[in-house]
């Protein structure tokens, strides 16, 4: 158990960490707006003035693209070494007209905060820099090594991060990563993540006549592309919604006895998914459950749909081009890159004739599998417990957190995915919004894991 | 034949009418789009203006919707009556961006007028008027009586002059329908149309999530919308192309030897489709010559597609809705409400599982088939092969003009198909043209028209 200091620091300053949040959340730090690049900078040097404060030796580091900061406490081989992750980049804020109030002036009601990026992820990020603040104000020694990896382009899809790790896989060496960027299993449920889905984002572009031509004219002579496109994504699922693609499922790690009565255990319902998401029905795969559909399940999903005219009323053409953006959600041991070579070949089999059909592939993520036993993972367990007051349950998550594969790959230690938001926190949406409650637990939870850790 | 003076008064001022019509083109009248509804009153006034300037009584009538013109010089009973019908809306611009200029900026080249509505239909419709100017302004006895009935709500489906026909048979009570509104057979040969295809433009519109779904967070557990209508979209023809909704060619009139002999005698070469599209392949239905599918076997064509993320790179969501627009083309004897109906019987009936699937009729048109016999039109063979200096071919047409059906049912009167456009002048394209050594020839073909009619 982290020093009654410690957590007293952190009850005694809660006014004083979400005044400094808000502050952290003033910047308009959107990676992927390059009009933004100086917030993003901004947002940058916030963080590394914070850790610079607290007497981490600080690095700020450009590999091209926004500013990637390491740092680190005094490095005492005789402590185990705590690397977190963070990022201080948010998503764009469109549609504006939907927020109730600006993105980036953060406003409090009934202990919530509202505004971009107060859930993914600086709200996050902040609990370990408190937690750590707490520790040093109190003149409390670290039980462990801290260092620190908190990037700028985690929304933007940047490669500072990837090559930086993999140059430097003795600078960010250490006993666990963790990583606090998911979500609670619910309000008052705190889980740790243990899996997450990779992914194979795909383009299918179909190419017919040089230009729209009028269906008068030509209808009845030339293969549509729009039909063609149809065609081709019809064929991608089974009515069931099983991916038709072949190899598909050929690698995909099968869940244990204990992972599906763990899930079971959850009580997730078909009406808490209704009630989410608003559809009439829950759809998918036979001989599974929703959380185990959502969770441990590859998915093939059509995320666009362009071609010919989508105004108002009627135009009677026959589109020149179809295009289609279709991604798969791939589980433990799949491979994306031979996935989206399936994918590309099958599409160019199944393509029909009379039009001449491209698939791109435009970006890969490998799914994380983390052992559910080991010591990190039980004091992951422990802190989450005592900073949350409950005990906590084993998850996993159907997004992608492509750096968390690479961390696996290049530092072969253990990463602890430690959510602290909510999925109904609205991140990448409007509105917003971060728990007051989860972000002082949180910091709790942080500062109790480095004493755990050190155990 | 037409007086000499009427023809050089056309001869005389060819750039003139030119210049009047690319003054025309100049207004944006985009009858579907409500922000243009100022330009289609404008194009309105500049018909009807033109028409009293040429002394005949105008009528613009307001039956709440674009603007609909009635025009007529003197009726006098010892003469025949032509009824020359017209638009002056034009269709939609997009995508804009593959304009070499900008449609509503007419741009004259290699005597081709480049402009939206060149060809479709305002270049058509004003041969005729200067057809009647030339007359009156030689102060050469017209021949015959003229009507005009000039509508705005052709592109968009309006139903001001369906209402207005239906109500007023006398007014517009004639010995001949005059339509400009098809093309020539190609570049040397004049041709008559004598079948329309019909239409039923459907749309249809499949909802899922209340909103755009994160797909890590939510894939696998409900209907894709997207996947949705593409499976719905695959089922409405085979891999022949040939349309798959139940009962939907049996009231199709068959071809006979005739006509199947005379399409073949035209030499229409696969080619020459090649050419006109850009297409690859030609593609359709089994058992039938290109030009045969193209004029006279009913098609089913994918217009639009819109659904989730149609941008740059990639967005992961499980898109709230999806949509298609979809047409059928429909031949002699099928009757458009009954296969309207067939086709939300059939989506319904296959929509998959887990969405809402709705099915909207925009609007439907009636196939014409004209008598290939009759006095007229042998006055419009003798018109044609004299405007255009060789001797007209026997046509069908794919596209629908809805109101052609309307005019037979209610008028009685036979329907002259003379069409002075290029199957090459991109018509609802991009870069719409019309060559104006064509406008020259068909004010020319509507002036002998007005004399060989009172023949």
């Amino acid at each position: 158990m982290a020093s009654e200091k410690v957590l007293a620091y952190l009850d005694a300053n809660r006014q004083q960490h979400v005044d400094q949040l808000c502050e952290f959340l003033r910047i308009p730090s959107i990676s992927s707006v390059s009009e933004h690049n100086e917030d993003t900078k901004r947002a940058a040097a916030f963080v590394a003035d914070e850790l610079r404060e607290l007497g981490l030796a600080v690095e700020v580091h450009d590999l091209g693209g926004h500013p990637l900061i390491f740092a680190e406490t005094e490095i005492r081989p005789d402590r185990k070494t705590l690397l977190f992750y963070g990022h201080y980049d948010v998503q764009p804020v469109d549609p504006l007209e939907l927020w109730e109030t600006p993105p980036f002036e953060p406003r409090i009601e009934d202990g919530i905060v509202y505004a971009r990026g107060s859930s993914d992820d600086k709200g996050q990020v902040y609990t370990h820099i408190k937690a750590l603040e707490a520790y040093i104000r109190e003149g409390v020694e670290v039980p462990v090594n801290v260092k620190f990896i908190i990037e700028g382009e985690e929304e933007c899809g940047g490669h500072s991060i990837y090559e930086f790790t993999e140059k430097n896989p003795e600078k960010l060496s250490c006993d666990a990563i963790i990583v606090s960027d998911t979500t609670l299993y619910n309000e008052t449920t705190p889980g740790i993540c243990y899996s997450l889905k990779g992914l194979a984002y795909m383009e299918i572009r179909v190419s017919g006549p040089a230009m729209d031509l009028h269906s008068g004219s030509y209808g009845g002579t030339v293969q549509n592309p729009g039909n063609a496109l149809a065609e081709i994504v019809a064929k991608l699922k089974d009515s069931d919604g099983r991916c038709l693609v072949p190899g598909f499922y050929d690698d995909v790690l099968d869940l244990d006895q204990e992972e599906r009565d763990g899930f079971a255990a959850l009580g997730y319902t078909d009406e808490i998914l209704q009630k989410e998401t608003g559809v009439v029905a829950p759809f998918g795969e036979a001989g599974y459950t929703t959380l185990e559909r959502m969770w441990a399940r590859p998915t093939c999903d059509v995320n666009g749909l362009v071609s010919g005219y989508g105004g108002e009323g009627a135009k009677t053409v026959i589109p020149a081009k179809a295009m289609a953006k279709v991604s798969m959600r791939l589980v433990p041991n799949q491979d994306p890159e031979k996935i989206a070579k399936a994918f590309q070949d099958y599409v160019r089999q199944i393509a029909p004739d009379g039009v001449e059909v491209e698939v791109i592939n435009h970006h890969n993520a490998n799914p994380v599998l983390v052992p559910r036993k080991s010591e990190m993972m039980k004091a992951g367990m422990a802190a989450l417990e005592k900073g949350f007051g409950a005990p906590p349950v084993f998850i996993r998550e159907g997004g992608s957190i492509p750096i968390v594969g690479t961390f696996q790959d290049c530092l072969k230690s253990p990463v602890l995915l430690l959510g602290y938001g909510l999925a109904t926190d609205n991140i990448h949406s409007p509105n917003e919004k971060f728990h007051l409650e989860n972000f002082w637990r949180g910091a709790r939870t942080s500062a109790i894991l480095m004493a755990e850790a050190a155990l």
